[in-house]
């Protein structure tokens, strides 16, 4: 049915899901082990979007990246693992484009076309020597198959690979949607990044393309945080090389709509396994709060609770620690009245009109014990809702951030 | 010599340290054990201000003293321990109230005269029995020896008592200012109160006492930050009873900058105690950023650093991970250029116009194994500069924030 969104959890390689892309995931020697480049291919000219981290140290890569979207006639994505390429000056400027250059001529394609993104430690130039071979072998790897290795290729210390595919019809056509992620927020011990990239079959143009992933990215990539920090190298890239054969969308009509709606899901999915997978996580929390004066205030007040230390120690400790997620809530810089504040874990109401209400303490502690917990906070009447993703505050977080050594 | 400020470490009840304050600490059965009412009286009427929590989560004794601030014929500071009265709606206000009317009565002064503040368990009645039979031996008790006794009836979880006091000359006339402190940020399992009661024999106006300890507060109390979590119970109050017998301070002259560099002396030397005493803290961490344009931007960036989760646990792994601490001055929402940022530990420079420089690792790793850390970040070449103070972030962080059960 038009409209309907398929989905699955089986690993498909999601990024070669959509008609026309190949990839490939090979090892250049730049991190300890493992896949470290990672390389994705449209057959077709693709409209090409992108979003950025707004950290005001900015790596090299998304310097190169940023300039050249949104575009049409995007080809590929390279992108490597264990280096971020940050803090590096005008030689990291030369690498990052260099890395493109690299992939274009082998490809034979406009080196603009061509999109960088990279993740690993601060301050240390790239081994130009390692990636100029590694590209080379991306290169002949390239395959219909190649999406799994190309997940592998951006993975740092993930302990689980995260991808997410949907496929939606479009006036009778079925359109494909693939995306792949790594890290959040600082999942990686030295640096902080999240990449994530999606392929989609769809036919649209730049712009359009450009505002579907910026209005995902606010329900989803932008909904996330693991503890606050953000990266000097986050980056998602889109590619729609149009193969599926969709009549093309260039407004903001019901096709453009049934297209986002499909974009959402693997953005949301996406952004959901990052959160799962912050570093020393042991549950993933969803932080819901509705009736502040905006969508942004009610998207504050969820990020200051999702953030606070307090509320994410209690949450590894299994305490319904209402007291805290309140004092998070107040502190947010956002205007709502104290007295009209309701808050449930679950389905378990804690505080109704700012005050304490009596709970069944087994089942709150029960539910507080799952992994995935669900914090409600209504803070007014207002019809506006926001809703982020992180997870708890563990041992391990401080084992995994405090024994690593530049 | 006129201006010069004497400082002690040695604890001495600071809260008694200026003429004709008394003060008592007595045991109501408020907390599991220890003292939990802290008096403090003035023999005459004293200039009295205050500060109170920017949350927008008032404890009831926060709503009743700040409405009574800035006043002159101040008389006392009631305060209890074990239990906040925040989230305790019409009661709790009439609670609150009752505990300053108790004491008027029995000290025979104006109720409104008597401020009073809370720090404990978020969401309980207060045990209204037993703070008015407390208050009535706090009263009983009140001597000028009497400082320690108020010290450790404010105290929760602090492992260390918090004290300061200085003496300055006035004009030819011994001025003396003390101040005791409890709490930083969360270091309490359950809320999250820093109170602080200054004492000080200076004659000065009630409007020029309100000006002093706002100006002084923002370069201590507002430099400090534990996890960035606010607490709801947040409050300094300061008396100032004359009975010096220096000349009033009525206008911002040199008296008044004289009496406000004394104080800058205690409220500074109490922030950096509660920063060390940080909840799980193994050392406390000073961070000064210069540069940016404005003063407010550079404590912005101090502060995100500070809070920094990821820099806070390199700390307390002594890494030298200058990375993480750039990527949070990037992420401030202040702007600066990316290429003229400095960075040292100590005297260690480790980045260098934007980027990194070689050093001593050995040394660096030396450095930060000691337990007073101070990390400089230079972001241009204004004049403005903030310093903030913290500490690290340890696996007792973790440890006493996850296992306290509500």
């Amino acid at each position: 049915v038009a409209g309907d969104v398929s989905m699955s959890k089986e690993l498909i390689g999601a990024v070669t899901y959509a008609k026309g892309f190949s990839a490939s995931g090979v090892r250049a020697g730049i991190k300890e082990s493992g896949e470290d480049i990672a390389l994705i291919v449209s057959e077709v000219p693709a409209s090409a979007a992108g979003l950025f981290t707004t950290n005001l140290i900015k790596a090299a890569p998304v310097n190169v990246s940023q300039a050249r979207l949104p575009r049409s006639g995007g080809r590929a994505i390279v992108a490597n693992s264990g280096n971020a390429n940050a803090c590096t000056g005008e030689q990291g400027m030369a690498d990052a484009q260099k890395m493109t250059s690299l992939v274009s001529s082998l490809l034979g394609v406009d080196d603009n076309d061509v999109l960088v993104a990279s993740t690993g430690v601060i301050g240390h130039m790239l081994p130009m020597d390692k990636i100029a071979s590694g590209i080379e072998k991306a290169v002949n790897a390239l395959s219909p198959d190649g999406g799994m290795s190309a997940l592998r290729g951006i993975m740092t210390t993930d302990t689980r690979p995260k991808e997410s595919w949907a496929s939606v019809e479009i006036n009778g056509v079925e359109v494909r949607i693939g995306g792949i992620a790594k890290g959040a927020g600082m999942i990686d011990p030295n640096v902080a990044t999240m990449l994530s990239f999606i392929t989609t079959d769809a036919a649209i143009t730049p712009e359009l393309l450009d505002l579907a992933i910026r209005k995902s990215a606010d329900v989803s990539y932008n909904c996330l945080t693991v503890d606050g920090d953000t990266s000097t190298n986050d980056t998602v890239i889109i590619l729609a090389n149009g193969m599926s054969g969709c009549r093309m969308i260039d407004r903001e009509n019901s096709d453009f709509e049934i297209f986002s709606k499909a974009l959402d899901t693997v953005t949301i999915d996406l952004a959901k396994q990052i959160a799962a997978d912050g570093e020393g996580a042991t549950k993933i929390v969803e932080v819901e709060v509705v009736g502040a004066r905006s969508a942004d205030d009610c998207k504050k007040i969820a990020k200051t609770i999702a953030n606070s230390p307090l509320v994410k120690t209690a949450l590894y400790g299994s305490d319904p620690n209402w007291g805290r997620v309140l004092a998070a809530a107040g502190r947010a810089g956002v205007a709502f009245d104290p007295n009209s504040v309701d808050l449930l874990f679950g389905q378990i109401k804690l505080v109704e009109s700012g005050a304490p209400v009596p709970f069944d303490q087994a089942a709150a502690n029960k539910y507080l014990q799952g992994q995935e917990i669900i914090i409600r906070v209504k803070v007014g009447d207002g019809p506006d809702s926001a809703r982020v993703w992180t997870c708890d505050f563990s041992y391990d977080y401080v084992k995994i951030n405090a024994e690593y050594h530049t």
